[in-house]
């Protein structure tokens, strides 16, 4: 099975667990509505990758953690496009969450795709109950206070911002914690996998910060220019365009350097590659090239 | 240890954890604003005596719980007094948190706290890792979709509603969680005690309905008559005055009923007739008596 039928098929699951029955059918619709079309499944596909890099021995907790980790990441976006956050009308190239459903179905659908993530380790994990804690640990910590994707968040509000912690917390704790979570799923040694976590999450960060500077909203199905409107740091801004490239080519080139000797390091080489091709603005690729 | 001070150490040590450093700053701050100091703890409380009526012989358990569950009673509280819900200034006498602190610290002050709960139980139950998932189920059944506080609180946004399986999801869920997890962490049957939970969270309901009927702001330390102000179902609406006051005392007669044969089961007989007591607003006190 590929990786995206893979995440999708254990996403339907867990949102299926979460709206049994039906009701209160509101936020059934928006939980739903939030995970479901997705767009990358980056985390999740690479939270797999690292298991099968190192045998997938358990895919049920490899399923459970990378299911964990969208659902998070989902929500941490439904909760992101809030009126008193970006104000996003749009997110994946249709309205946002509270757009569609309205500001306090938007809070608590995010509220309960934060539950259901830490729901879907603890009920998964039957055949290795001793990867739950570990689990828990690796995906909290990336998630929440204070190293994780809601301190990186929490981080704009401050007057003063280290841009390597607030780039750490809101996005590259999310890579970690998905390789990482990947190699635990898997019965291996999650500091093996740290650096590239944390490499593809800096490159990733880059990307990003190029896309909102570079593209249109129709490559990116939500607004761009948000950091310029909202005054928030952003390696164009730091590096200039052709130096934020390198920036990113350099960081790929990092992330495929540190996998570790296992039976699916080429595989995951070949993955990582592919998918940094994906992370150019089509506007760019001339000069990533 | 009374357990009022068990209760706060505990959430002491997992506040700490998730501001350690004291960055970003606001929502650390924010975080222990919304912890401390606390209201009546009552579902801490129930939770570590009924782990205390069962011999509690895994105390880092029964705290593990108990704090995850008065952490996310804590985030619901702040996500429910936000402008797009209750619109909430004040909280426990002083400002709400949104009022504090602005309304993007009090969302991802409210996702930290969910996350933060999860990861105590997954930390604090190294020696009793068994339990741990067992936890995840009742407290994240309690607290997330279709049954818990979140379903609860979805509930308000739908067109009809069903007054027990509102009531049910918004406030009993929680209490019925409490009393599972405290069975559970202290490795009892989790079964043997539903009913209590359920019945004083049923109370528990009916008594909030009085407050909000009844009580002045300085009372209660919130608002008064949100209820009516918002079109929301309220047992006094329903039964009436005295009706609402008979059935109060029905339901703690059933939840001093429905304790099971252990050690600890006077001890908990009189701490629920206690804090029955403590349930009713000053103002009916003669038509409760």
């Amino acid at each position: 099975m590929d990786l995206q039928k893979r995440i999708d098929r254990n996403l339907e699951q867990a949102i299926t667990f979460a709206t049994a029955g039906g009701n209160p059918s509101i936020i059934c619709d928006a939980l739903r509505y939030s995970v479901f079309p997705g767009g990358a499944r980056i985390r999740p596909r690479l939270c797999l990758a690292v298991a099968l890099a190192e045998g997938d021995e358990a895919p049920s907790a490899s399923n459970a953690a990378a299911t964990a980790i969208e659902l998070l990441h989902c929500a941490s976006l439904v909760h992101d496009d809030l009126p008193c956050f970006d104000d996003a009308a749009t997110r994946r190239g249709k309205p946002s969450v509270h757009t569609a459903f309205g500001e306090t179905t938007a809070v608590l659908a995010g509220d309960a795709l934060i539950v259901l993530a830490f729901e879907t380790i603890a009920r998964e994990c039957l055949a290795t109950p001793d990867r739950i804690a570990p689990l828990i640990g690796v995906i909290g910590r990336a998630v929440g206070m204070p190293h994780g994707i809601i301190a990186g968040q929490a981080w704009e509000s401050e007057k003063s911002i280290d841009l390597k912690v607030y780039h750490r917390a809101k996005t590259s704790s999310l890579f970690i914690g998905s390789t990482t979570a990947g190699a635990i799923a898997a019965g291996a040694d999650p500091q093996n996998w740290y650096r590239l976590g944390e490499a593809l999450g800096d490159a990733f960060q880059v990307a990003d910060d190029l896309r909102d500077f570079a593209s249109s909203p129709e490559e990116i199905g939500k607004p761009c220019g948000q950091d310029a409107a909202h005054d928030r740091p952003n390696a164009v801004h730091e590096l200039g365009l052709g130096g934020a490239v390198q920036r990113l080519q350099d960081l790929v080139g990092q992330a495929a350097a540190s996998i570790p000797d296992c039976r699916g390091s080429d595989m995951l080489k070949q993955l990582i590659l592919g998918e940094a091709k994906r992370l150019v603005p089509k506007s760019l690729a001339t000069v990533a090239a």
